[in-house]
């Protein structure tokens, strides 16, 4: 009976793991998900393996992976990023991809911080990616910080910060089927070349 | 050799299937299945059958299922309904999720007749829902739409369009532990009660 208990504890801890894998829709930390699944460290960390496990055995679309130690994440197989390259919205620039690379490296960031690295064309990419949901804004006082949404991550399910600046562009941009010239190229020529001054908490008035 | 070929085509469209209904986020028609797929409707629902069946035996987190005829989503089982609400940014108040109801049933839909039926209040509440992820506003023009999120659908699964307003609002209501007093109530007396005039092509210049 005390095992028959402790199984199903056990067979219900695994699955509440991947409901909040599920729901979240980002790398989470062991901590994150403990804290989610309201339950020990150990307890989660070896729930997780025998959800991994389960999904390692199974032959879907979809994958539960350790990014780097101790952050997981329920992803798409990497077999399907043709199928992902076709989905993205096919109107949403290079530009506005390489925008996007910045906030994912960068952010949570500044809008203002975004609009030195990327140039005024920003405002208009953060409108686009705002509103096809791969970015989320959000104001703190009178500033807005920018940062990439759960959708962002089921669609790109890269390992943010475990990658280089160059190394992020170019998978966004490998992402496109066909690339237009780069429309921003001569107005930001050290586009990601200034990760130093990002901490400023600067503020700007005239967003939204 | 042209069996076993068939076979690995027919195996991969059950897991591209899976992987639309996962990256989209949201219940889908068997045409907008079979399109997003490149396959012909009969096969897409031959591998949708299978899909379902497949998640149907496992005892795991999600479903696959027909939410009424024609239209299928990748969601959390009911039984984690109770985590859901334990993950809902716990300062989201009534009035936001009222609005949130009313941009589930009848959105997408202007700005300007969301606040016609919400109160001026819409506007604070729309900025939390996007900060938040669960409603994406577009602008047309010189106006704006909102619509839901992918992500509201992974959080209330629910199949607005065989829903009418109260039993939506009840059940965002119910997502909430507990209920602080409707904060909104005085000032719009009559919420959910005027469908009909939705279809006004509004503008509203101050927006954002």
């Amino acid at each position: 009976m005390a095992n028959s208990q402790t199984d199903l504890r056990a067979n219900s801890l695994v699955s509440t793991i991947e409901a909040i894998l599920y729901l979240k829709g980002q790398p989470l930390s062991l901590a994150e998900i403990a804290d989610c699944a309201g339950c020990a460290r150990d307890l989660a960390h070896e729930a997780l393996l025998d959800l991994m496990n389960d999904y390692a055995q199974r032959d879907t679309a979809l994958e539960v992976v350790e990014l780097r130690k101790g952050c997981y994440t329920l992803q798409l197989r990497d077999r399907f990023q043709s199928l992902v390259e076709r989905l993205i919205p096919a109107d949403l620039g290079v530009a506005a991809l390489r925008t996007l690379a910045v906030i994912a490296l960068k952010g949570p960031l500044p809008m203002a911080d975004l609009v030195d690295l990327r140039g005024s064309g920003a405002y208009q990419h953060v409108q686009e990616l705002v509103e096809r949901d791969f970015v989320k804004k959000r104001r703190y006082g009178r500033s807005s910080m920018v940062q990439v949404s759960e959708k962002f991550h089921r669609y790109f399910q890269l390992d943010v910060e475990n990658q280089n600046s160059a190394q992020l562009e170019l998978a966004l941009n490998q992402l496109r089927s066909s690339l237009p010239p780069d429309e921003d190229a001569a107005e930001d020529p050290e586009d990601l070349e200034d990760p130093e001054d990002l901490d400023r908490d600067s503020v700007d008035p005239d967003l939204d």
